[in-house]
């Protein structure tokens, strides 16, 4: 008889070829012809939950993507329950062109899992799943009680999710929620994400005429609803990133002089950082650290804009309309809600007359700030310790995780964010990858991590 | 034996097959998919020459899609020579969704025949074919010499034409040329275009980060290429229609009062103008008249934007690069080649460091001016009252017609401009469609001034 740990080593082959089918599932949430797709990778992943010798594992339907729920609640009416959460939808793949192999057909190549949600969330889902696996099926049992959600909308806001979780606390119910859908600060040096920004995402249309005009026999009598979004663009954020909102500063927390110091001690290299993206330099609010701006400051970022012909060569058209994506990042205390109704007051009050416009928002999630000093933080430091041989940092990070939000405000729950991926693993982007070396270390530290929280949470 | 008139009065509808004929074939020259058949459309067109008993038609090969010449020229040493151009190229059909009937299979509905290029600008140059083979039909012979030349680039920038201009002077030799490429001022006021405005075509991509990045992870971080070009608009074109690149106005020739006042006599009816764009309200320069700001004063129009993440739903990418087309309508004696040059330095001077820049250009053209007294005008002003039951009025077009100018500067040619569209023919947009009264009376126009010049310029 193995220990879990050892099981997990043992079965290594086995996971990854595993994973790789899980990542064959093209679960593009937000793309309707993705919706079948979308479902299958739910049933595959009960399947999974099925093999690990799960209870109670259920696919709940939903107005949209399904949820997959499982449970183990055998530890004893003493031992703390852990409700772990994840995410089997993936970001679209476009622009297909730019990857060096197929995003659905998962390719291995020196220490890396290339694939469209290797790391973003499939990858790291199924850490937890085969840490499980390995308790159960090494000692039969658990060191304490288990719960999983794991929801397919994601990448497409996660409005069902939101709309579950207030209906079913008593399901939900856990002593704390455990995420693994963040990056470590680099391969070197574990980390913990102790902070998360918030997101309002909106949708801007500008028409201007009913059809597309010529821009010779109409230019210069009728406005250009492309040249207005550019008014609008300019009018929303300054060049050095200062949003011109008005109101949308207003409930940002200070960064207390404490943990501007915490945040400076984090090692970032930033030369590498910026030969990673390919820019030509960094940028944004001079007022603040690079690592402040990523973490702990709201953005405004134009996500995607079509409009007007953009086919080979030109056209003269004085274009009919123009569509515009954009989302903002938010920081503790700013309400999603509060600040996408300030976004819509702003942009009707900036558009001429000579144009209609058309505002729609999807989801919101505000920011979240889990508190370091809990004994499941602890756990989770240790468990990190134990399997990377190195103490993590703490590090607030830029991306945005709803749930861990509704988490904290519907079931009272504290969110311990152990990520296992890397900064450079391109997830939204393509060729998105996992470091397998994270993967099975990811195993060995959730198996770590089940252990140490029975023992710190008695 | 019948007269030309007679001649095409009784061959109407053969007239009308052929040119359906004419417009199936897709001559899209801005999309290299459809070079074979802008090949075609250009064998097509002289094939129709020969059939209109023309001499030396031949179709000219070019670094870009051919040129098609003709000409009849046995009126005699006395006679002057006329030179007809037109293009048998057509723009893009997109969006393809917004046509009621397929753009190139021509339907005729009501009195209109709907097709792209049906009116820009196959039907037109059709018109001349069909007028001449009346003469030489009925006749045997034109009242003056007659020369032909059509191209394939007009809407791609025209480059090849001109740069075959100023090396085949002798071919081109005439006393003026003819051009139908535009509008009447309405169905019930025929009007002949004595101003153009120039061209000047930009494109525009921003480059920042090597790849799309992860807007959570790097936004605040790194500059977006998609916001950047929204500070470049807003830079370029302030929101009441004034052009702010430095030195823009500089050669912009005043209006005098005496032309003010002509073109504040041209019956425009504005609220008809605008229902038929669809537009919410007209726009532009307030210390100009809607007829000015149309025709005689230079404009900035982005024409199509496409980067960043489009498909559905929505994406939260930083962006890794944006494309933009550009258009400027210029007016004497703005040049295109320095108003490029002043558009290039002025970005590249507004663009910040964060993201590279890449502008190119295409084409340009000056705007152009004819005289209203020569005898081709008033053979002209006769013709179209003969046909029309109406004096014509003189007007300014928006549009460009970039082969004015070179005729003025390599021929010494002054260009009647003798339009039969209509300015809801939606030309290079959706729908577009040539009123089929005006196809046949313009044959009889053109029929007309082939007679009157002859009288009116010996």
């Amino acid at each position: 008889m193995s220990s879990p740990l050892e099981y997990a080593q043992q079965h290594r082959a086995e996971h990854l070829t595993e994973l790789k089918d899980f990542l064959r599932i093209p679960s593009v949430s937000t793309q309707p012809d993705h919706a079948a797709d979308t479902a299958r990778a739910a049933a595959w992943l009960a399947e999974a939950m099925k093999t690990a010798v799960l209870d109670n594992v259920t696919v709940i339907p939903t107005a949209g993507h399904p949820l997959v729920y499982a449970d183990w609640l055998h530890a004893g009416p003493e031992a703390p329950t852990v409700l772990i959460y994840g995410h089997y939808d993936v970001q679209p793949a476009e622009p297909f062109a730019e990857w060096h192999t197929p995003p659905f057909e998962p390719t291995v190549k020196d220490d890396f899992l290339y694939a469209r949600g290797a790391s973003d969330d499939k990858g790291q889902v199924y850490v937890h799943v085969k840490a499980v696996e390995a308790h159960l099926k090494a000692n039969g049992r658990l060191p304490v009680n288990v719960k999983f959600i794991v929801e397919g909308e994601e990448e497409s806001g996660g409005a069902n999710l939101r709309a579950f979780i207030p209906e079913n606390k008593a399901l939900l119910a856990a002593d704390v929620a455990l995420v693994s859908d963040t990056s470590m600060i680099s391969r070197d040096l574990p980390s913990i994400v102790y902070g998360l920004r918030g997101m309002c995402y909106m949708f801007l249309d500008i028409t201007g005429p009913a059809r597309d005009l010529h821009s010779g026999s109409f230019g210069g009598g009728i406005d250009n609803p492309l040249n207005v979004l550019g008014h609008v663009i300019a009018r929303l954020k300054d060049p050095a990133g200062h949003i011109l909102i008005p109101g949308f500063y207003d409930k940002v927390r200070p960064l207390a002089a404490e943990e501007r110091a915490v945040l400076s001690q984090l090692p970032l290299d930033q030369v590498a950082w910026l030969a990673e993206t390919g820019a030509p330099q960094a940028w944004g609010e001079p007022e603040f650290t690079l690592v402040e701006r990523l973490g702990a400051r709201p953005t405004l970022d134009v996500n995607g804009i079509i409009g007007g012909y953009t086919g080979p060569g030109g056209k003269t058209v004085l274009p009919s309309s123009v569509h515009c994506k954009l989302s903002m990042r938010l920081v503790p205390d700013q309400d999603p809600q509060e600040i996408a109704q300030l976004f819509r007051d702003y942009v009707q009050s900036i558009v001429p007359p000579t144009v209609t416009v058309t505002i729609n928002g999807r989801g919101g999630a505000p920011a979240t700030i889990t508190d370091r000093h809990i004994p499941a933080m602890q756990a989770a430091v240790a468990a990190i310790e134990a399997s990377f041989g190195k103490k993590p940092v703490f590090m607030r990070e830029g991306g945005s995780i709803p749930v861990v939000g509704q988490f904290q405000e519907f079931l009272g729950l504290e969110t311990v964010l152990m990520g296992f991926g890397l900064p450079d693993d391109r997830i939204h982007a393509p060729n998105e990858r996992f470091y397998l070396p994270n993967f099975y270390r990811g195993i060995e530290t959730s198996i770590r991590f089940l252990d140490n929280y029975d023992h710190q949470a008695r």
